[in-house]
């Protein structure tokens, strides 16, 4: 008898409201963990400068991300201001065959696409400790006026309501214990008895 | 809104086959997470020098054993060579309520009792990374003769087939390494969504 943990990734769905952090956890969980590899997406807005094909995006003509819905080549996409957005489904599989987890940050609408073509991934929630911290966050980006902010918030209050769907939530209080809540999450998950591997 | 994680403790519940190391990975996450609290077990056998009322056991007649088995008073007990053991539910309890996580290093069937009285527990079996691995194990400690030996093995071999009842499988390779995979657990099970606390 031998035992092993399935050789296999994880996909780690994070995901949570605007103005949560998701950016800010993801950045500061790439330097704790370096090993987590992270979804690159397809994108038909034009390269920025020292943007690079295959590590920031993957650069496409409206034609080919067209093409790429209808081939369901994606496990989520949108349309935000006259471009599109997309994960790429071949990037996810090949990553997680070659045994390493990958990490994909998304807005809630997309990790509830992600969620019905991908229903074996980790959903972990992002959340604020109070909806007091979340305006201010917004606020202190001060990129908002008024009336996007009341519009955010208001989402975020419709996004909270969805959270039962999510397998774990992870409270945003500080970003250092944030981290440690998803690498123990991530850790925790390849434990599970379900992923354990016995040979004779 | 605030958000918070239940206050009540979790109740862990690690166990695996006799000779897999669960006293030396208990011992080792003593030192890892003081916070954690260790269920203390009942016991009709006579105090040895120095052990202490409520630290190393409660102490009991046969009489005041039985009266609790009668009382549903015991999450799990046996007896071993004359003398029975178990461990009560008060403790646990009431540990629990105090918001601490609560540890239980207890056989397999033990723990198969455990799991009928207290579904809610977190239940880690402790996996020798390999058969062989465990036999120089019980062989190294030199107490058993080649019956007993060939006994354990057997039993383990059954003890296995039990796994898939258990939620998570720690492998124990590297007593550290194995530490870590049961403080993940204890810290991504906090995390569960069904353990979010919502309030106005």
């Amino acid at each position: 008898m031998k035992a092993h943990y399935q050789t296999r990734g994880l996909l780690i769905v994070l995901s949570g409201p605007s103005g949560v952090g998701k950016g800010t956890v993801c950045a500061a969980l790439r330097k704790r963990m370096p090993e987590l590899a992270y979804s690159v997406s397809a994108t038909t807005r034009a390269p920025r400068e020292g943007e690079r094909e295959g590590v920031n995006y993957f650069f496409k003509t409206v034609e080919e991300f067209k093409q790429m819905i209808e081939r369901e080549e994606l496990i989520e996409w949108a349309q935000y201001v006259g471009n599109y957005y997309g994960t790429p489904r071949r990037f996810v599989e090949e990553t997680l065959a070659q045994g390493k987890d990958v990490l994909l940050e998304i807005d809630v609408q997309g990790a509830h696409q992600v969620k019905q073509r991908f229903p074996e991934g980790i959903f972990i929630f992002l959340l604020p400790p109070t909806m007091e911290e979340l305006k201010n966050r917004i606020v202190h980006r001060g990129t908002e006026s008024e009336v996007t902010l009341a519009h955010r918030l208001n989402a975020a209050a419709d996004e909270f309501k969805q959270i039962h769907q999510y397998d774990y939530v992870v409270i945003n209080d500080e970003v250092e214990k944030a981290c440690e809540r998803v690498e123990a999450i991530i850790k925790a998950e390849h434990c599970r008895v379900d992923r354990l591997v016995m040979t004779e």
